[in-house]
């Protein structure tokens, strides 16, 4: 790490020689996969912009020239090079973000980890530069291939190719994927701008292919291009981007450096908006990752640096308990079909879309296009079950509620990674969904506890025709089976008996199911009696639990979403309307924005757990012990 | 009206000759100038389509073939054509909806008037008519040129282009404009491709403009064209399209008849995605609407047919007030910019446009863009203003979250339309934003009783610099204003004296303060003691309300916005996290979609009248008065 260690910000690349920067590309890579094997993280990203960002650097003056990274889990290399190279403790508590962080540096902009926002942000930041008359300063914007299948790439585009005088560089890191392989017209078409590589390279080519065997070069120029274009197109087949306005240099070899700063030096000094258009590769340079063709490494846990593999492996999780049940509910009903949005493998869809790859849809990362093409299958009576990280769904928050839940439609969410997820920061907390899902007229919404319970609401939310139904689980590996003792309505009763009255209804949400019952074991010694109850589905409130809370004193409502309008205040406003006036207490996430640490550390952190829940409880009880009767 | 009222459904357009055709056409633009200008409703958008959908319904075979408008508003002649020639209480309670609707017609698939869904629609649809065998099924997505801007749009051209077996036939409605002139560079290419009018015009155009007058024609050449294109592109330049594997057929004269059959019939036999772009006129036929360059006419009052004049004026509304007080902010202040989604007229923010030229931005249908460049310029030190619907904020929630709140940025997002808005239909109402906005950490809202608290909210918004901010508003005529008579907090009573015990703290949340004073005085009419209290900003919870609510032996909440985690919700949370648990009951809007009619109507039928208010609380009064007393 001669090289590495020496730099302490981006200024100290402009001494390097040509050699040294090769070196330190070579060093950058080693060092990552060393220290992203120990800790997990996006090691296969990172590998493939480790030149791309040191040639931003060495041209873009940062942080007056703003760089900006989209879903920032490429900006490791953009860590070390600002300052940055304590990655012991990436992604924990205390340690460096796994995104970028304005707390880290004054060269972080960004700190969302949502894909397709970073065109936003570099139209705001250029136009406001221009009001301040710095209209000079370039903003500089690393966008993949697949983000710019997300609608919001799209608005943003059509508003920069707007604005002619803006100096906005778009520097497409394109590797073909998002985090699994791109798909779409937009994934075509750039595949066919890699393929031409441009008129230089086109020329060179053309005199030894097309001259010397005319029929196989036809061939491939026919395939290559479609019959419908001519010589031009093929040559500079730009079209796309300069229609919209904007000026594209490309495509550039993104291991490049030579070509790097040169095609960067002449965005820089073209004074609009123009694309920079890089072909890079995934996991560049790291042997195990290179031959990984699912996602090429994209995040990892800790693995062994030589083979890649996993250094511990885990028990049974979330996501294959349902990816499993979906091959069997294929089989039996052919009316069903899945929809990812760019993450096959990660929602655990890869084996349903090996078994029925008719019935599978990867629309990109597109969530709104997700739910409303669900709604368009769902019209024509197919049952679509959209899986996707809980924290995305809220860019379908809309279409959701108008193009699903207004049309009466039976669309199933499949909600992975709800709740507190840890290491991955603010932005991937899955503790929006139950809260935005409760004004959506008629959505039914299970959280299960346990496998079985992902395997049978699963079915049950298949089984609704008529509005939309929400399945949503935690991140990682599900615990063992919590049993039901008993039955009230619809809801599971855990502990205790649901006919006889006890001090306190404890409802328990999804997989905190563990969490009440110890709650209501220390509730226990203090001699206070609990009734636990697994509501199941969540949304709508079930008719029997006014009833059932009024065999108590207390009532307690545990979730692991935030506590704005969520499960609790949705249970508080279905006892308010029986004319049930208990006290209740609603345990969840505080509504703050959670800082990375591991799921353990954040919810003793936030007190969602028994000991902090049952002590706040036995307080409410001994002071209702305490109170003077009133009228 | 010999020929309209013959026709019951849209086989009974094939036996027209094309002289009846034109005919129709005529008594369809009589029917609506007359009809429209009775009730109320979108006149421009429909008197440019007349022609279009009579061709559409002749070619294709609808329900068969699915014909889908995005935005629906431009679905009256569909109507008409449809067996629907009663427009006499259109968007009134019981008449027809101003939008598609399915229990009208089975012609009629989507009901939602979001812009640009249409497209994602379309996709699911023909993807499930393959799986079911009915590949050969167009599916036909009517959608404008300004619904193109927004990113679910793209989402779906991207997913349509890539499924290349697919009949989905785009009918690109082009006028120029979505509500104001359409923005951007797709509006820009549109425009060219407008321009030029295809292969045969060129050639025509050519022989006489290129080779008479060289100079001329080169000069007229190259503006339209740019430096950069070949002669190929310029005749064809359906570029961008193609670029992303869409076939492209056009421009089209959208008022030739006989053009458009050719068109739609060659789109219907191709057996894959194509784009047919017809080129429209707002307002076509009335001479009022084409003279007003602002919107044509988009969506109208009650007018007098021949002049286009509102039969009536009203009083101040509430965008007013707010355009006037963004004038004068934008004096005083340099930093304040605004943007606005397509809606420059109907947000009232065309004062500022005036004013300040320099620091305004339509981003076009495009909320997500709005919210997340606004975060660019507050990045940069600026204050955006960002005036929505209440009910298109719901497109960017996860940008007001993720893009605005976690980066601690100050931007300002005006909401107008908030509440029951009534004739608009389910998903114009602006029911969810005091909701879902909830859950945003550090956003502060706002929700303004009359016009100068419209005026001193707004100023106080653009002084939060490291969050969020929300003010939201009702569609209409303001009020008059309702004094406060005292303070408590940051909160205005306005009735009672807030260091008095009473019987019911009634907190009032925004326009609702008339109704909440009547209940009061219907309560103290019953011997039940009240204060009323306006909380000014709903989130935060004032810290001040649980001590006073201490005082009380009954908490009510009215407001206008749905009842699932609003302000009630907000207020109980707050009120059982300080210990207080009285009972209390809120009163808001049912979690429901509403069915058009008036506000008033619709407000009485959901109980949010003081009458209905009072009535419920006094029965709990009445209820806690004959408890017995409890330990």
């Amino acid at each position: 790490m001669a090289l590495l260690t020496r730099i302490r910000g981006p200024r100290d690349l402009d001494r390097l020689t040509p050699a040294q920067l090769a070196s330190l590309a070579e060093e950058i890579r080693g060092f990552l996969v060393e220290e992203v094997s120990k800790t997990g993280g996006h090691l296969g990203p990172n590998l493939g912009v480790v030149e791309l960002t040191i040639a931003m650097h060495r041209v873009f003056d940062s942080p007056r020239d703003r760089i900006l990274f989209d879903t920032g889990h490429q900006s490791y290399v953009h860590k070390l090079l600002t300052g940055r190279q304590d990655f012991s403790r990436l992604k924990m508590k205390g340690g460096l973000s796994g995104y970028p962080s304005r707390a880290e540096s004054e060269h972080d902009v960004i700190e969302n980890s949502h894909a397709s926002t970073v065109l936003g942000y570099a139209d705001g930041l250029a136009k406001a530069n221009k009001i301040q008359g710095h209209k000079d300063r370039p903003v500089v914007a690393v966008i993949g291939d697949g983000a710019l299948t997300g609608g919001m790439a799209w608005e943003a585009l059509n508003n920069i190719a707007d604005a002619k005088d803006l100096p906005v560089v778009i520097v497409v890191n394109d590797n073909e994927r998002s985090y699994s392989p791109t798909i779409g017209g937009l994934a075509n078409h750039l595949s066919t701008l890699r393929t031409t590589q441009g008129y230089e390279r086109f020329l060179s080519w053309g005199k030894d292919a097309l001259q010397r065997t005319p029929v196989v070069g036809q061939a491939m120029f026919d395939t290559l291009h479609g019959a419908k274009k001519g010589l031009k197109d093929f040559i500079a087949p730009q079209g796309m981007f300069e229609d919209l306005g904007l000026k594209y240099i490309g495509p550039i070899d993104g291991h490049d450096l030579v070509a790097l700063e040169s095609a960067f030096t002449k965005a820089r000094g073209f004074g609009g908006p123009v694309i920079v258009h890089c072909i890079t590769e995934k996991g560049r340079g790291y042997h195990a990752a290179e031959n990984n063709d699912e996602d090429r490494f994209h995040a990892v846990g800790v693995i062994h640096p030589d083979t890649g593999l996993p250094v511990k492996s885990s028990g049974k999780d979330w996501t294959s308990v349902f990816g499993e049940e979906m091959v069997a509910l294929g089989r039996e009903r052919k009316d069903i079909v899945a929809i990812t949005a760019a993450m096959l493998h990660p929602v655990g869809l890869a084996p349903f879309a090996k078994a029925y790859p008719d019935r599978i849809f990867d629309v990109g990362i597109a969530e709104q296009h997700a739910a409303v093409s669900a709604a368009g299958l769902a019209t024509n009576g197919l049952h679509p079950v959209v899986a996707v990280y809980a924290t995305f769904l809220n860019r379908a928050y809309d279409q959701v509620l108008m193009d699903v839940a207004l049309h009466k439609l039976g669309v199933t969410f499949v909600l992975d990674r709800a709740g507190v997820t840890g290491t991955d920061g603010a932005s991937h907390n899955g503790m929006w969904d139950m809260s935005i899902l409760q004004t959506v007229p008629g959505l039914r919404l299970a959280a299960p506890r346990d496998a079985d319970q992902v395997r049978a609401q699963l079915r049950e939310a298949v089984e609704v025709h008529d509005a939309p139904t929400v399945v949503r689980y935690s991140k990682g590996t599900v615990g063992p089976a919590v049993p039901a003792v008993g039955r009230v309505g619809g809801m599971d009763v855990l502990r205790g008996d649901a006919e006889e009255p006890a001090d306190v209804l404890i409802v328990s949400v999804g997989a905190l199911a563990p969490t009440c019952l110890e709650t209501a074991e220390l509730l226990a010694v203090q001699g206070i009696s609990s009734t636990v109850v697994d509501p199941r589905w969540v949304k709508p409130v079930d008719p029997a639990l006014p009833g059932l809370a009024a065999r108590h004193r207390v009532v307690v409502t545990v979730e692991d979403n935030g506590r704005a309008g969520g499960v609790g205040s949705a249970v508080a406003q279905a006892l308010r309307d029986a004319g049930v006036d208990l006290p209740l207490r609603d345990f969840g996430i505080p509504q703050e924005f959670l800082d990375h640490a591991s799921r353990g550390e954040i919810l003793a952190q936030i007190g969602l757990t028994a000991p902090d829940i049952a002590a706040k409880v036995s307080t409410l009880v001994a002071k209702l012990d305490a109170e003077p009767v009133r009228a």
